[in-house]
């Protein structure tokens, strides 16, 4: 395993009247005998302090070369080995920022921590932030202020990350960020005007690698910052980081990579294509739209069983704690539940009578809402309720998840069953049942097994560009050959839409494994 | 003639929903099929100003890529062609700063400009200066102080340049630099300390170039900033310069470079080998020792002959203005003169009773001076003398001289008979009579046509640095070539020396032109 950066071992000749090269000349000269007579580039402001650690050191030690991809830079100079030299994976949430720090000397990872994405402040959803960034704040532009919010969040997560090792965020040397493609924007700074504008162009996908002092980063000041490049607006680091994580770019037969959250993405391919498309899927799986919706966080209900008999409910929350709400999976379980039991029909609408909901149906407003758990036993003393409009929304998005699923799919010729593997992503993918999905047409109807959790892959995508030089050059690969497909204006996404609206479908023949209960 | 920088007319496919690269990877693509299918770096702070002048000129217009060394960069984006793009070279010498602007498209010299050297200030000469780089002054280092006026000199110099162009000095895109290796130091806030300390190493001989934003220099702020290699702390940039200007590094046939101040600087070689040395000349040849010697300023006498006859001395000031005093190369005319008239004898010494000198030599302290110019005819009513300890300063430099070329020459086997062309570098070139010169035994007795004035070669070099791509390649065979010989402990040049505290030497059969006044 190669890594970013490299430690060689120093011995020079010391200078004399015999032999007057400059003490950077010196160094470097001994260097490019290891990096095949390539002469390593030192950035201004490093120059002294490599030359100074150098004579100090009595020109013997370990010289750091960071490989960029324009060629290796001399970066530091240590009198003694460093044991480990520590490196941060980024995964950059538009709600939370995990990160790992590894060594980049083993590629071990060495510790990891979360920390609130501090622009939350600025707006809670992408959208709400890139319009946040056009104002004015006083002096300072919105994009100024949510660039320093997020700095200020990556610094305090390099805080946590380093203080258990009694390290200084000083000694991170690189530095790999991930995210959707308006998170690295305002991370470096870009206008994000367009990317929510038809035709949803990013000022840039493919960012050159750079040093944490250009950007202000409180690293090491000439630590590389990689940030993972994007393929469109809606298509961000993130994903790519997927695909790395996911080998979906090295594997013989066809897989698939699913990551939901208010938009799906999807990627079909394998080592020799990818195509990739992104589609608005509607909050209702973020946990987002349900009145009592939440995040996969403790005391959500993350899945539940209707029985299809008595309809007695039973649920299981996030750390077992008294029920606080229903997250996206929850959901899933619930509204599949709900149609098992017959309790909403094919079109996700409550049936009034049915035997199954008794006393949990209850009129709000002029729809019905059906009680998921009795206030008695709930934490905050209140009923947890699914209402129609709840449902509706969930119906919008299954809908549009699975025809994103077809169109993309079409495009290239490939039935679901000839999917191999289908990786789903993130906390989407830990929590999901792939069964109730199925039950409700949101997922294809396949065997089980193919569905693959990955967890966060953005963050493990990242922790590989760090520790595995071979990871870097797939990122090339993959950003140069992907296709992307643009779900907004696609005609056949919307007429397939349509036939989604119903479950498990309209043609119940892709669903065989799912009961039909096609009578009002 | 290629050049540092290049435009490339631009004419992109505007973003569409089936398009949708990034503005900046779209303008980088586009780019790249100019330049090889390589791809141009973009640094940070360049992403927002040239993403966005390429959407507001609609996608199309002149992209601005700068051949760095070690790859492209895309560093502005222009909706018209600019029709000059000015680049500056820069002689950064210790007292004056003289600079070029030059257009980097036609590669024609714009605009001249000189200023003061601010640094004078701290310390008149470099040695002084090395020393308050070392010292504080409040908070704030010695070093850091003289950084700092360099830097005020540089844009002072940059606007007097641009001034009478309409131009700004942020149109200024590349500047190279070319100065002696403590003026390369306090550029680039570099520690001097070592330079004049055994055994005189320089922190650094070869910065890669940089761009302007990194030193904080007010030009465009990705304007490359080329600073000329120096090959040791006595052996500088402004030399390498002189190579380049001259075409030394490309003759066929050896030559010699010679350079000289209070150091004395010499190369020798051809197109296949270089060997060059440095060695401390004494200030008298740069008017620093004659009490009434002075810099090549108007004023200044700049020739002079003696009658051999009846000692009437006929001289002549730069600019023809009133003599203020003598400068180096009337103070050589005046020596020899004295010789020729037997006024001195081949030690250097006055004879005290000698016709020639009948009223114009006087007592002062215990030793005898000359008046070269009676105080009726100066310029500040007193007159201009020279006296023994003036005479004997630049005795010392005239045998340093002498026996640094002999010694350089000696190491590789070249008789000065075999030089096809000698090159004098500066003011001292431009003001020097060779003929006067050789009386002394100052330099080797050939025919005076191999003696060519080089003027300013310093910034001759630069400017063929801006302009001329083979020179840069040039500049990096020169450095990698040449051969520097240390003389500061050379055995040899000691001996020598010693032989060449004569007028014109101890073997006067080496200058058989100059009449030899042998007897006492």
């Amino acid at each position: 395993m190669q890594s970013l950066l490299k430690l060689y071992h120093i011995e020079a000749k010391p200078p004399s009247l015999g032999d007057n090269t400059g003490d950077l000349d010196r160094l470097k000269k001994v260097l490019s005998g290891y990096l095949q007579g390539r002469n390593p580039l030192v950035q201004l402001p490093r120059i002294a302090p490599v030359a100074e650690a150098f004579r100090q050191s009595g020109f013997k030690g370990y010289a750091a070369v960071i490989n960029f991809p324009d060629g290796p830079q001399l970066v530091d100079f240590f009198a003694q080995a460093p044991e480990i030299v520590p490196g941060m994976a980024l995964d950059l949430g538009t709600t939370h920022l995990e990160g790992a720090l590894v060594d980049l000397l083993s590629g071990k990872v060495l510790q990891r921590a979360a920390v609130e994405n501090g622009q939350i402040q600025f707006g809670a959803d992408i959208l709400a932030r890139i319009h946040f960034a056009a104002t004015k704040v006083g002096k300072q532009r919105g994009l100024d202020l949510l660039h320093e919010s997020v700095m200020a969040s990556i610094h305090g997560l390099a805080a946590e990350l380093t203080r258990h090792l009694k390290l200084k965020t000083t000694h991170i040397m690189a530095m790999c960020v991930s995210g959707n493609t308006t998170m690295a924007h305002f991370f470096l700074k870009q206008n994000p005007y367009h990317l929510c504008r038809e035709p949803y162009i990013p000022v840039l996908n493919t960012p050159d690698p750079f040093s944490a002092s250009q950007l202000g980063l409180d690293l090491h000041p000439a630590a590389i910052i990689w940030v993972m490049p994007s393929i469109g607006s809606y298509f961000g680091g993130d994903l790519i980081s997927g695909i790395i994580a996911s080998g979906l770019d090295q594997q013989g037969e066809t897989c698939m990579l699913i990551d939901v959250g208010t938009n799906a993405e999807v990627v079909v391919g394998n080592r020799d294509w990818l195509i990739a498309c992104a589609g608005a899927a509607g909050p209702a799986l973020e946990g987002g739209v349900a009145r009592m919706g939440m995040r996969a966080e403790p005391g959500a209900i993350e899945h539940c069983t209707i029985d299809t008999e008595n309809g007695n409910v039973t649920y299981q929350t996030i750390g077992g704690a008294p029920a606080r709400g229903i997250c996206g999976s929850g959901v899933i379980d619930l509204v599949a539940g709900l149609y098992l039991a017959r309790i909403i029909d094919i079109r996700g609408k409550f049936r009034p009578n049915q035997p199954q909901a008794e006393g949990r149906l209850l009129t709000q407003g002029d729809s019905l809402a059906y009680i998921v758990v009795p206030a008695e036993e709930a934490a905050l003393g209140e009923p947890i309720m699914l209402s129609q409009i709840d449902i509706d929304a969930l119906m919008r998005s299954k809908a549009a998840m699975y025809s994103i699923l077809e169109t993309i799919t079409n495009q290239v010729g490939v039935s679901f069953h000839e999917l191999h593997r289908i990786y789903v992503a993130g906390a989407f993918g830990k929590h999901i049942s792939p069964r109730q999905a199925i039950v409700l047409g949101m997922l294809p109807d396949l065997p089980l097994e193919v569905y693959t959790p990955l967890g966060n892959s953005s963050q493990a995508g990242a922790e590989l560009m760090l520790t595995d030089e071979s990871a870097r050059e797939r990122c090339r690969n993959v950003v140069s050959k992907i296709t992307y497909v643009e779900l907004n204006v696609n005609q056949e996404f919307m007429i397939r839409f349509s036939g989604s609206r119903f479950i498990p479908h309209t043609d119940h023949s892709l669903f065989p494994s799912v009961p039909f209960h096609g009578e009002p």
